[in-house]
C-alpha cells in the first residue's frame, strides 16, 4: 500500500504512536508489536453493494482516534443479517463503498484521543461501530465502549451487544413485559431469538414461542417453551395453544408477516418491528421493489389499532445508537444486562468463530439460516487455506468448517451448507 | 307505563326483590323506600341516532340482577365525549335503539344476583357498564364494580372510573412512563386530560405539554408543565422548547393529527390514539365517511416506525372491558388508582353537576369544549325548569347552570355556552 492510498487517520499516526507511548508502556508495546506492521491493518472491505464476491481482506490504513475516540484492538466481531443488508445495500441511505463493514466487535483499549478519559490501556472492551468493526483495529467514540465482565470471553462480548441490548430494550422498555406474559419470536435460533429467550426466562411464568427451521429444534428446544417450524403456519399454531393470542410479536421478517403478527396479539399486546431478514432474498431483487410492496399492503390503520388495542412499534439499535443519540440509554441496559450475566442469567450464544478471510462463507451461513446463536469473526484466528480465495460466490467448502475450534458453546454446530 | 313495556329483567322483579329481603334488612328497606315505585325508574333514552332532540328521560322498567350481576342505586354517571359519538351512532357497530346510554356510575350496593357474593347491600361502590348507566338503577356484572374509597364523594367516582383508568393504563401499560420522560396531551382540560396532568404529577420529573382553549388556560395552568391554545401549531410550539419532541403523545382526536403527533415523538416513543374527538363535528357528517378519509391519509408504515424507532397505540378501555374481557387486569389498576387517591395523590376534576334531564345541555357544553374536567349526571339532582322541555336543540340557558350546586372542584366553571 502506497503512502497515498493511507486515509486522513493514518497520517496521524506519528503522533498518535508518541500519544501512546507516553501514556503507556508495557502492555502496549506488546500489543503494537503483534499487529506487525503497526502503519497498516487487516480489514474487511466491501468494495460495492452486491453479491458475496463484493466482499475481501485486504490490508489498510490503521485509523488513529480523535478526541473523544477510544481505538482498539480487535479480538472478535459480530456478524448480523443486517450485515448482509448492507453488503446488497439494502439499507436506508447506504453509505458510500468501498467501506468496512461491522457493527459492534469486542478487544483491547490500545489508546485514547487527545482529552479523552474513561478507559485505560489494556481495558477488555465491547464496542459499537458505525461500520468499520470487521479490522483489527478500530476507533470508535467513548459513549460506545463498555468494560467487560472479567468472566466473559472476546467472542461472547461480540455476540452479546447488539442482540441481547436489543432483545432487552424490546422486551422491557418498547413491550414491557411482566409476569405471566407470553412473547412470539421468529428464527429462535438465532443470535436475537436466543438473546430474548434467556431474557424471557429471567421473569416469572414467560410462555415463549419460536420458530426456527426444523433441524434446529433438538439444539434450542429447552430454550423456549413452544417451538414450530419455520415453514408451518404458526398463527394456527400458537392459536391452538393460546387462542387469545400472545402479548407480544418480535418479527424480523416482514411483508405479510407483519399483518400476521399483529393478528395474533392479545388486547394491549405488542407487535414490534426489528429487522425484515425477507429482504435479503436473493441478489437480483432490489430493496426498492420490495420496500413499495410492503409500504403498499402492510400499512397499519390507527382504527384498527384503537378498536383493537394493539400495539404496533418499529426497533432498530443501529439507528438509536447512530443518528438519534440515545448513548445513554443503551449504557443503562448495558449495565443491565452485565449484572444478568454476572448473575448467569444470560450467556451469549455464540454458533461459529471464523477468520475475517471466511467472511463469505459466514455470511453464507446467516443467508441459508444455518446458525444457531452468533456467528463471530475472530481477527486472531487464521484462515483455512481454502478460503483465501475470493472467488466462490457460492462455497461448496462447508464440510471444512468442522473444523474450526470454538469455543464450548459451539458444540452443536450444524453443517456449514445445509 | 303498561307491564308490556317492561323488559325482560323487570319481569322478575317479584322474586329479585325476595332475594333482596332475605339477604338484607333496614339497610334495604330504607333504599328501596327513596326509590318511590319500585317497578319503575327514571332513565336518559335516546330514541334514535342523531342529534340531541333523540335525548329524553323517561320511566322505564327498573332492571333486576342476573346471577353474577349486582344492582345499584345510582348516585351519579359520567358523560364522556364518547357518549356524543353514541348518540351521533358514530361507533363500530353501534348497538340498537331505543337504547340508555352511559358507561360508568357510582352509587350503592341495592341487590345482588343469585348466587352472587363479593358485595355487601349497601356498598359505596364505583362500577363500568355496557350501556345502561344513566339511570336511577343499573345492573353490571361483579367484575365491573369497585368498592370506592371511604372519602370520595359519588360525583368523585363517576368522574374517576373511565377517565383515570384510561389514564393511567395509557401512561403505565402501553407507554411505560418513567422518570424525566414528557407527555403532550390534547384537551388537557378534559377529563382524561386533567387524569393524566395528575398521573404524571405522581412520576419525578414529568414534562407535561397540553392543549386546551385559551380560556381554559387560567384555569389549568398549574396542573402541566406547558400549555398551548388548542387552535396554535402544537408542533411548533412543543419543538421550541423541546427540540428533540416528547415521549408519549396522547391523541384524542384523529385525522390530521395522527401523523403530526408521529412526527413529534422522540425515538422509542409512543404515540396513543385514544378516541375520535374530531369525529363529532356537527350533525351531518357521517361517520363513515370522516373514517374512510381518515384510513386514507393516515395509515401508518411499519418501515418508517422501525427507523425512526417509534410505537403507534390504540386504547380503547370500553373495548377492553366489554369485548375484551380484560377485568382482572383493569381491576388491579382500579387498585392502584385509589391507593393513589388515598393518598392525595390524585383527585377527580368535576366540572358540573347535571340533573338527567339537563343531559342535552351537558352534552352541549362538552361539544363546545367548555368544560374543565368531568361532567357528571347528578341523579337526585332536580331539573331547573327550563331544563324539562326537548325542544331546543342548542341551549341560550347556559347562565342558569351558574346556580349548580356542585363540590368544592368546581369552583372555576366556565358559563355554560361560550
Amino acid at each position: 500500500m502506497k503512502p497515498t492510498d493511507m486515509d486522513k487517520e493514518g497520517t496521524e499516526l506519528t503522533e498518535e504512536t508518541e500519544h501512546m507511548i507516553e501514556k503507556n508502556g508495557a502492555k502496549e508495546t506488546e500489543n503494537v508489536v503483534s499487529a506487525g506492521d503497526t502503519k497498516e491493518m487487516r480489514a474487511v472491505i466491501l468494495s460495492g453493494f452486491g453479491g458475496l464476491n463484493k466482499l475481501r481482506v485486504t490490508k489498510k490504513a490503521m485509523p488513529e482516534p480523535q478526541e473523544g475516540e477510544v481505538k482498539i484492538r480487535v479480538k472478535a466481531c459480530g456478524l448480523n443479517f443486517l450485515d448482509l443488508m448492507v453488503r446488497q445495500g439494502n439499507i436506508d441511505n447506504p453509505p458510500k463503498t468501498p467501506l468496512v463493514p461491522g457493527f459492534e466487535c469486542s478487544g483491547i483499549v490500545e489508546a485514547m484521543g487527545e482529552n479523552t478519559k474513561g478507559f485505560e490501556i489494556g481495558d477488555r472492551v465491547m464496542a459499537f461501530v458505525n461500520y468499520n468493526a470487521w479490522a483489527e483495529v478500530v476507533c470508535t467514540p467513548l459513549d460506545y465502549v463498555y468494560n467487560m465482565p472479567d468472566d466473559m470471553t472476546f467472542p461472547e462480548a461480540a455476540a452479546f451487544s447488539m442482540n441481547f441490548v436489543a432483545a432487552y430494550m424490546m422486551l422491557f422498555e418498547v413491550a414491557n413485559l411482566r409476569e405471566g406474559m407470553s412473547v412470539l419470536v421468529h428464527s429462535a435460533g438465532g443470535g436475537v431469538g436466543q438473546a430474548v429467550a434467556q431474557l424471557c426466562a429471567t421473569i416469572p411464568s414467560v410462555t415463549v414461542f419460536g420458530t426456527a427451521s426444523s433441524f434446529k429444534h433438538e439444539a434450542i428446544k429447552d430454550s423456549v417453551t413452544h417451538l414450530f417450524d419455520r415453514n408451518a403456519d404458526y398463527v394456527q399454531e400458537v392459536k391452538k395453544i393460546s387462542p387469545e393470542g400472545v402479548d407480544i410479536v418480535l418479527d424480523c421478517l416482514s411483508g405479510e408477516n407483519t399483518g400476521k403478527g399483529l393478528g395474533l396479539l392479545r388486547p394491549l399486546g405488542t407487535y414490534i418491528l426489528y429487522g425484515s431478514s425477507n429482504m435479503v432474498t436473493g441478489e437480483t431483487k432490489s430493496f426498492f421493489s420490495l420496500a413499495k410492496s410492503w409500504w403498499q399492503v402492510e400499512k397499519v390503520n390507527p382504527i384498527k389499532l384503537y378498536e383493537e388495542n394493539k400495539v404496533i412499534a418499529g426497533f432498530s439499535l443501529l439507528n438509536l445508537l447512530f443518528k438519534q443519540g440515545r448513548c445513554g440509554q443503551v449504557k443503562t441496559v448495558v449495565e443491565k444486562l452485565f449484572s444478568l450475566y454476572n448473575q448467569k442469567k444470560i450467556k451469549p450464544v455464540v454458533d461459529s468463530l471464523w477468520a475475517l478471510e471466511e467472511v463469505k462463507e459466514a455470511m453464507q451461513r446467516i443467508h441459508d439460516r444455518g446458525n444457531i446463536g452468533k456467528l463471530i469473526l475472530d481477527v486472531e484466528k487464521s484462515p483455512t487455506p481454502l478460503m483465501a480465495s475470493d472467488s466462490t460466490e457460492t462455497s461448496e467448502a462447508g464440510e471444512e468448517e468442522e473444523e474450526h475450534e470454538g469455543d464450548s458453546d459451539n458444540k452443536e454446530r450444524m453443517p456449514f451448507i445445509q
